[in-house]
């Protein structure tokens, strides 16, 4: 286990301490979050709950079996809702759980470094495509 | 353009400020951020520079493969720099560029996130299974 990596975590599971070790629980969340359309899907569901066909519109380039995955994995994770109402026609409706809400967060992070590093990124690709 | 997903965001192109809009040259640097891999090799580099095995013994499940496609992506980005040393075998090391250490910080917050959330989501994921 890279030592480096260890931190001091009162009353978390020792297994929880190291996100790259393989047999580590927080890897597997970890991996969820940096899965291509996680932080999309949830950044999208933020102003509130959706249907699939608004949801698909905002998350944009996005086939709907890959959207409708993405979804199933994200309820089984327990961050996204669904919810059906009897209807006609039956509407369905996704929401992000107060766990997924509170996921929000990191991810607002994650958008203001990529915000704030658009032109060194891009000026690097156009480096390295010359 | 969805108007809740604007910020005010001083000194920064109009088209940065929508992450979830294709056109939005942020949307490709956040989608980068969330390809499978990204946050698991730039925390893997996070002690120091290091070779191709170490880093694929660090980063654990990954093919060689998949983890050459991630550093060239990363290199092009200008995340992580490939450094050649003319030796006899020939060594390559690989590092973040200040840029790359720059994002370790909202991988942090991520990770704080995955580490406390662990719980809750593979209680979720065993309900979901039952």
């Amino acid at each position: 286990m890279p030592t480096s990596l260890l931190e001091e975590n009162d009353g978390t599971d020792a297994s929880a301490k190291d996100v790259l070790s393989p047999d580590c629980p927080s890897r597997i969340v970890f991996g969820r979050i940096g899965e291509r359309w996680t932080m999309f899907v949830i950044l999208a569901l933020e102003p509130g709950p959706m249907r699939f066909t608004a949801l698909k519109a905002r998350v944009g380039v996005i086939t709907p079996k890959v959207l409708t995955e993405t979804l199933r994995a994200l309820e089984g994770d327990g961050l996204v809702s669904r919810r059906a109402f009897v209807e006609s026609p039956p509407r369905v409706e996704y929401a992000l759980t107060p766990l997924g809400r509170s996921l929000l967060e990191p991810i607002a992070a994650m958008r203001a470094w990529a915000e704030a590093h658009v032109p060194e990124v891009l000026e690097s690709r156009d480096r390295a495509l010359s």
